[in-house]
């Protein structure tokens, strides 16, 4: 795979003082806001030379495909940058409709209600089947 | 107005090391991601009370309440949290049907087209116009 690192336009992107750029994934068909993850170059340039979402793990301290250990991969219809060069937005086609690692649709399932941050999204796979523990 | 700096909810929040936690505004209209800015504790705070989206200024080292300038305001319908609680999401209403101070209407205007970003969302209003200069 070509990740073509040296491209003009990730000379653009302003990555951080870590080497990275926050990265909003949004439900091309839904609408819905799936997660936000962070990329540095490398996971960009993977991202757009794949079609397939890669970001960088802070808590692992590596590289990262989206999907790699739940088959979860994020299919990248379109790459888009915010007016500061400085925060990615890609429209996905999110493979079995699971993005985040509890088995919900998607990240963002805690709401506020009153004082309390309240679930508000259902479990559709528990994580130890879609991970294969044990 | 009160802030709420106490509050048990703004304790489940993860801060970075700067304070700061990213904040995707989405439309909750037309279900686009209008903005990536970032909350401080205060900003957060400050959005849930008043119903307004408020941030924290990176680049002028302030507390922000968006449209405090343009007028074009965020009216807030939804907060939400991430499975990490480090990034926020709130659903809001765009005032004005602007929330780039480019004078478009979203940030994310700038898409990668093979090795280029082009700019593909108009201008709806010149920000000089906007923002009173001269």
């Amino acid at each position: 795979m070509d990740a073509d690192p040296a491209a003009d336009w990730l000379e653009a992107v302003r990555f951080n003082a870590d080497g990275l750029v926050p990265a909003i994934a949004q439900d091309a068909s839904t609408g819905k806001v799936l997660t936000l993850a962070w990329m540095n170059r490398d996971a960009l340039a993977r991202t757009r030379a794949s079609g397939e979402a890669h970001y960088w793990s802070r808590s692992r301290g590596r590289l990262w495909r989206k999907g790699e250990s739940s088959g979860h991969v994020q299919r990248v219809r379109e790459i888009r940058m915010d007016c500061d060069n400085d925060a990615i937005l890609i429209m996905v086609d999110q493979v079995g409709g699971i993005a985040c690692h509890t088995g919900r649709e998607r990240c963002f399932f805690q709401r506020l209600e009153g004082d309390a941050w309240r679930e508000v999204e259902p479990v559709l796979e528990d994580p130890a089947t879609i991970y294969g523990n044990g």
